[in-house]
């Protein structure tokens, strides 16, 4: 049976990702499609807008025959630790294709891309060290010095969907995977746009975001870029986001001493000072951001920051949950999915969960911490994440 | 000078602390009155309705002639640790007499009390433990045993303003102080009172409090029983209670694993488990402390070690702090009380506080955040608690 792994957020799910999943299971002709999805923090150290299960429900309703929950140890971290934990999760669930959406670049152009840099390392990260410009961010460097150095290095990293291609591709290579590469070129929009053009039925879930939480009403957009379903879940749910987290986090903050502060995962020395001065005038997360930045620290690592210390998780505890995948999640399958899950399960080197229960929660303590404290954005519209929920079956 | 010492909470000034304020300065003819007050956290565990600033400033408007704040590690405590910390301050500033409010008994009654008290500590204790009754709250049993082998102890430890006192009387002894007992009949109000009763004008802070959260408004009691200024700030000031920090109580608890919960302050062994059980469901104060309480677990004790959680103050650091008073930190004074405070400043063996600084936050490190932690009940209406505060001065 030829099944395709997809790593996403669906953040929300819109036409394009409807798109990458229908294109991927033509292309690579697979018979189970299985999503690894962030839970409800994302890459980017941001809460998802609806929560796990509504996301999960509408893959499972366009095209994934099984959603996993990427463990949150992995969901909220750089591009290398959040494609292990993606890849060996779907490694786990024996994909033989993984398919991503990139700006440009054949499959073969990622392996061939990984292969060079893991071959390299050392003397890419010492030209690194070297030749960096510090006008120009981490991609824009790491682009310039490649093309350069290694005119075989094909792919342009300024690209955000070819960076973690990228990082997709290094993490097989890691494992000497077998696993194949099927890129789908994305179609008319822009990770990083942030307008929805009326008319449009693509936007990207940036674009799709503002929207939501500007004053502008579903009614003025007659062609909406994402599906029925999409439409349905949203206007029922709260659109959750980061100031719903803020006064959380202040609170942590102040109740927190600089040593502790100072054990935090992606703490820079020092920056634990800062942090306690900076918190006392912030009044929301765009203000305490923007009071934290530096060219040194960009706003994604910023928010991850925020995010590990609303969870106060510590980098001696973040280093051993990132060891590897200890478990694997399931959101929910439709009877193809099932089928493949129940012929697989007696393989699996790693436990399949579908329901929390006294044997398995410490294993998941981070996820169902991280379950509870996204339900204080709304303790009423948002239901119980993890205990006493089962797997969504779609028919 | 004679010197008075009154130790109080103010929650909300109301006419029967005026009465008592004028009938100490009266019988004990002191020309100089101390207040030392609770912060922003009270005895029983719970935030003062309006803050400390404006609670002095009302007392400095009402007989006294400096109020210094008791720190927060001995204002929210039991009796013993709560009369100690109050005591040893009001000790440091030199005072001759101790005026305090009770139900029944002359100052040579508390005096004679905590003599035997202290006499006979041991055997006492060994009477309550074999005598003392399941059903009786701990202050009926002390009382009846008390009562009992001892005929010459003759307080009433039922009432709780008895309770206090007998601790100040105790703290005194301990100290072998010279310093005297004054007490002052309660008047026409029962501390437990939990009723205003319309043109009385003495009602308990706990029936003000009811009235202050109940719908009823102030024109419908044409005699307040509290000056008019206590009227002007309680119109002006948000009411705070245990609710505006339930949120954070609740996120505390979701995010502090159990090994860390037993080290809080007053966590009994094992009640982590049942803490964190209970939280989940729990969507309010009342509904928390209602599903946490047991026979054997007060209200009030409950309350404060939901502080205590609030905070993240361990039983190691709690002990560390109340140790002693290492601070004296002034809230205000009249022209009177600066005369007396600039005169006794040079003998004084701890040092009087009067701004924050550099050289003093870590002194008062556990103050300021307590002060921080207050504000988040409302961050516009609560200015800042201690820095760039000055001590009151009234004319």
């Amino acid at each position: 049976m030829k099944v395709c792994g997809v790593v996403a957020e669906y953040n929300p799910f819109h036409n394009g990702h409807l798109y990458h999943l229908q294109e991927a299971k033509k292309k690579t002709e697979a018979e189970v499609m299985i999503v690894a999805m962030s839970g409800n923090f994302l890459q980017r150290g941001e809460p998802a807008i609806v929560d796990k299960w509504d996301r999960a429900s509408l893959a499972l309703q366009h095209g994934a025959d099984i959603v996993v929950e990427i463990p949150v140890a992995f969901s909220v971290q750089p591009a290398d630790l959040y494609a292990k934990g993606a890849i060996e999760l779907l490694h786990h669930l024996g994909i033989q294709v993984l398919s991503f959406g990139s700006e440009s670049g054949e499959g073969s152009d990622f392996v061939q891309a990984a292969t060079v840099y893991l071959e390299k390392e050392k003397e890419i990260n010492d030209l690194f060290r070297k030749e960096q410009k510090q006008k120009l961010t981490y991609a824009k460097n790491m682009s310039d010095i490649l093309s350069k150095h290694f005119p075989e290095f094909k792919l342009d990293l300024t690209e955000p969907n070819n960076m973690l291609g990228f990082a997709y591709a290094r993490a097989l290579k890691k494992y000497n995977s077998s696993i194949e590469i099927e890129t789908i070129l994305r179609k008319s929009s822009h990770y990083h746009d942030s307008d929805v053009i009326a008319g449009n039925e693509i936007a990207s879930a940036t674009a799709i975001r503002n929207l939501l939480f500007s004053e502008d009403k579903w009614d003025d957009h007659q062609t909406l870029p994402f599906p029925k379903e999409t439409k349905e879940i949203l206007n029922k749910s709260k659109h959750v986001n980061w100031d719903d987290y803020f006064p959380y986090l202040k609170y942590r903050i102040l109740t927190t001493p600089h040593s502790e502060l100072s054990r935090i995962y992606l703490m820079e020395q020092g920056l634990e000072y800062r942090v306690k001065e900076v918190i006392k005038e912030s009044s929301n997360m765009n203000d305490f951001l923007s009071r934290l930045k530096t060219k040194q620290l960009s706003w994604t690592r910023l928010q991850r920051l925020s995010f590990y210390m609303l969870l106060n998780q510590s980098k001696v505890e973040m280093e051993k949950m990132t060891e590897g995948i200890e478990y694997i999640r399931v959101l929910g399958f439709n009877e193809t999915g099932q089928k493949y899950l129940s012929q697989i399960k007696r393989h699996l080197k790693k436990p399949l969960i579908t329901n929390i229960n006294q044997k398995n929660n410490k294993l998941l303590a981070y996820d169902l911490m991280v379950g509870d404290v996204y339900r204080l954005a709304d303790q009423n519209k948002i239901v119980s994440q993890d205990y006493k929920r089962k797997p969504l079956k779609i028919h």
